[in-house]
């Protein structure tokens, strides 16, 4: 077994899901990987991961109305310093995922036919994200 | 370390929590598996895992009626053209698991004592679903 | 690629969320790692992971205040043998994480700058709960 790992960083532009895929099949076409599995984590409490649907983007409009459900802006939240849209994306982040190991073969990562990775950003303005990948296997 | 990998197929009878441990330790067992991480993955975005208690059935009752209360029906939701039960499927997986690794320990799923790994299916109507496997240890 | 695993045990004192990572990172240096991947498997279904902010601590009163609310001990629950804590405690292992893997780097767990891991425990009462480590890398 072979263990090759890297960072990505990814820009985002406020509240909203970013496609993954592209940027890890380029990081496992880098390495040359063939037959293994990926971890992807992100190192952050207010954006997370979430494989989900890459067809019609009203299934992402309404994953992120739910969110927004689950963790209204209008709290209330004792958690307030460092602005309304915080404390919900902690929330967002605990109930969604940080990490997630997806399988590799033929040198790309095999998600279903409808699934794609994203990186879901909590916070309403841009951050620089850092996500670490770990791949092992041949 | 050795590594090895398969594709299950599990066919679903609608919506439910169907045991996987039986399958997952079969796999173990073909394999040689002693100690090491096994990790299950399903290539869905309408069905997900789930480690939860295997003793009494009505946790897993109400487990998915706090889903249903969660992601209901009735939406309203954006993305309805695949039937009312697909957009609270793919919310319903965003707030469970796609990927889950746990340890293998003498030949087998080192699960708790109450512990058992679940596939949930989310749609009302039966399906195949595809469900990853890899394997890396001794 | 070396392979090593551990099982941890973790006394808690009743619902709340304590700090992983020291006990993590113990173990890491003790087996001498250097870069890999850290997979935290809990082995209970009223117990779970998240990785959240280490700052300010009403984050934490914030986080576990939502679990209650998502899950809150007046059901109403078909599960009702185990006590007012029990069921809610399953929900809220459901929403959050059984198994988490952390990138390790320079023979450390590489978190963001807020991250810490936590083990949440969802019961009233103080338990000993299990955590099988298991770390792959160099």
């Amino acid at each position: 077994m072979n263990y090759r790992s890297d960072t990505l960083f990814v820009d985002t532009q406020g509240a909203g899901f970013l496609r993954l895929g592209a940027r890890l099949n380029g990081f496992l076409s880098g390495i040359g990987a063939r037959a293994g599995l990926l971890n992807v984590f992100v190192a952050h409490t207010s954006a997370s991961l979430c494989i989900q649907e890459n067809a019609d983007p009203d299934v992402l409009y309404d994953l992120q109305a739910k969110l927004e459900m689950l963790a209204p802006a209008n709290g209330p939240y004792r958690h307030n310093s460092e602005g309304p849209d915080d404390m919900p994306a902690h929330i967002k982040t605990m109930l969604t995922a940080t990490s997630c190991s997806i399988p590799v073969r033929d040198g790309k990562l095999a998600l279903g036919t409808w699934q794609e990775v994203y990186l879901i950003e909590h916070r309403a303005r841009p951050h620089r994200r850092r996500i670490e990948v770990d791949f092992a296997g041949s």
